[in-house]
């Protein structure tokens, strides 16, 4: 038998999982600055959701959902993104009628598209997130922003760009929409398939494609920007007043229209020109999405959030040659010699380890030198030799790895020799 | 449109979710004192994997299993369990050629199971467990059964019962196995339909049948302990040697057999008679799996491993009684007063959180009072006052809402004043 992995999906083994570990503790600390609080939703919706609540026409319902049906007859769905979820655990739970609104929520978790697997694009794929819904305060279209790049930032990132847009409001959109439809309808035919159910079905997108972006019609097509309305122009400008306010630097980008259909006013992207890639990346992104609630039954409710790839964050700390500060060091190994001393080692290990001291010791049978050579394999800080005199005057000799300094400490007094040690209350750590 | 989790399936909201942060928390760091690195497998696997893995004849693959095809026309299903894709993840990465055995592995997340939904069993569920592979050393199942008592401990929880057992080896097992089917064949026709097939295909889960287990064959069924060879009957005595070492209580019961196939040697179960439960019930169980690693295509090597559900935890500590020491306040809420104010708020509050202090401000247009209420709403330890006065004369004013007692900060000095004031570096905290 030899079974792997399915495609497109990876084992994060020891060491770089610490790497996420990380992570998540930077982005959870992060969060909790920003009062966002964690919500975890189940890993499988009902498709539905996903029809409605990220778009019909989207590339990710149409092609890339995994989807099934379970033993209940029911078509499910491994969700392809956060934001539906989420949303349908907000009106679900009833959180609108909570009194502290805005709901500022945030979520880390597996996501799956069915793509051809690629560099820094997986079926399985990790994403963190946070949603603010209840409030159109421009104010916290920027917080999210903020918050966004502060994701990078506090990992050390810097070669990011802040791109933004706004897609204005639904009278906006419409008088966007009809003039999008007037300028490409004479190239109809000139542009890719799906472009041209895209012209009839969401023209927005056609900005979007990639096929198509050289075809010069794209240049000097209708600028959703030109069509604001009042509403609409002055909300962004808020937006870009907070920004400044912030010392936020952005550039606005009037194509930047994202792959989502729910977005309306703010959209943004952060992007790296880090040299390691090559060429200008997209980290992540995010928008305002003002009708989801509605749209999933809930009361008519604003909202904007912002996703991240961890996979690409990760690759974004490689492209700036960042190396994150973890600690692969063992603290404590526990060198045992004899049959005594064995057992007595168990004890002894249990007893640090109780005291919440990290130690560990052989369980292969190894030799004296072996389990030497096995501490020093696994940097351990402290190796703790126990023979079969140690054990007849109840001492252990310990030995600082880096200085090689040795020194008997009677067992009774280990747990406080160690506690000392380790908390750097010795000259020689 | 009224779309709802899918049943089995819960949204884990915030407060309910800082008890899970809480949870995995003090368990990874557990694992650090142990010495156990975290592995991430996908989320689901080609359904071979369990098939082999989990074993043909048992309910879960053969009737709780989420499998359906991908648009490959893969077999996918998604993981019910932890063990069968950590020790695919082993031999696919070739961690068994890695100097530092055993290998000492945990992990953390969903696992799928298509039961009836009932209290504590839900499908989709989360799972903690570790596997160590590559030792047969007896105190390593006496380490793993440590750490398994010790995931409940560390949380506080005390009415708990460490239940073992021994499943011997290959020839034990198989000696025992004649022994059963032999026992039960004369009351076949009395037993449930599973337990028929079972007597076939594997009679040691007959023991096992929650249908049959009053049957007065059950009573007189023979033991696994007596069919135990020199071997399988040391090991077991080892293995209990270090549990007394280490001072663990435990309780052997000859019938625990394990709902999973691979099994050898140690079996053991997790048990709380906390009273708010009523009855006994299992919270956990592990044992070894020699051959498991072998039947998933790599070389023969010894392994171990339990896992516990996240949700069962979180009921015991109910039943016990026992509030984690969570911290639901918010540290600093800013309240600010007209548009200038509003606009100086954005950039002061970002600045805080930029120095790590979490704070959060109005965004729904809140007048003064109303933002009071919602810092009050949220438990804010210090309410910050910014009203065009402050914002002329570059001050605030911070409240410390549970002594009442209000002092003038000017601007430039606020992040160090509320870092000193939050650290405990006063009297009224």
């Amino acid at each position: 038998m030899d079974v792997k992995a399915p495609r497109g999906t990876q084992d994060i083994l020891p060491s770089e999982s610490e790497k996420w570990q990380y992570v998540e503790k930077v982005l959870t600390n992060l969060c909790r600055t920003f009062n966002y609080k964690e919500i975890r939703t189940p890993i499988f919706e009902h498709t539905e959701l996903f029809q409605r609540g990220v778009g019909d026409t989207t590339d990710i319902v149409q092609k890339e959902m995994y989807t099934f049906k379970d033993k209940g007859d029911r078509s499910i769905t491994l969700r392809p993104e956060g934001t539906a979820s989420v949303v349908r655990a907000y009106v679900q739970n009833k959180l609108y009628g909570l009194p502290t609104q805005p709901s500022k929520l945030f979520y880390f978790g597996p996501m799956f598209r069915y793509e051809r697997p690629q560099q820094g694009r997986m079926r399985q794929f990790v994403q963190f997130g946070v949603e603010a819904l209840g409030s159109a305060d421009p104010a916290i279209d920027a917080e999210v922003m903020a918050l966004a790049m502060n994701s990078y930032q506090q990992l050390g990132l810097q070669s990011l760009k802040l791109v933004i847009n706004s897609l204005g409001d639904d009278a906006s959109r419409e008088a966007h929409r009809n003039a999008l439809m007037e300028h490409f309808e004479p190239y109809r035919t000139a542009l890719c398939n799906d472009c041209q159910i895209r012209l009839n079905q969401n023209p927005l997108r056609v900005l979007d494609c990639k096929d198509d972006r050289n075809h010069p019609a794209m240049k000097n097509a209708p600028s959703i920007l030109d069509y604001l309305n009042d509403y609409s122009s002055t909300y962004f400008e808020e937006v870009k007043g907070y920004l400044d306010q912030m010392g936020i630097p952005y550039v606005i980008d009037k194509n930047l229209v994202r792959g989502l259909d729910y977005y309306n006013h703010t959209a943004f992207e952060i992007m790296s020109d880090a040299e390691g890639f090559g060429a200008i990346t997209t980290l992540s992104g995010g928008g305002r999405y003002n009708g989801l609630v509605a749209d999933l039954g809930g009361p008519e409710t604003p909202g904007i959030g912002f996703a991240l790839s961890v996979e690409r964050l990760l690759m974004a700390l490689e492209a700036e040659g960042i190396t994150l500060p973890i600690d692969q060091k063992l603290d404590c190994y526990l060198v045992a010699l004899g049959e005594e001393a064995q057992k007595e080692a168990v004890r002894l290990t249990y007893q640090l380890r109780k005291a919440g001291i990290q130690v560990d010791k052989d369980y292969m049978d190894r030799k004296f030198k072996a389990q030497f050579k096995a501490a020093d394999r696994l940097h351990a800080k402290y190796v703790i030799v126990l023979g079969e005199e140690e054990l007849q005057d109840k001492i252990v000799n310990v030995k600082h790895m880096k200085s090689g300094i040795q020194k008997e400490v009677p067992v009774n007094q280990l747990v406080d020799y160690l506690n000392k040690e380790l908390q750097g209350g010795n000259e020689h750590d």
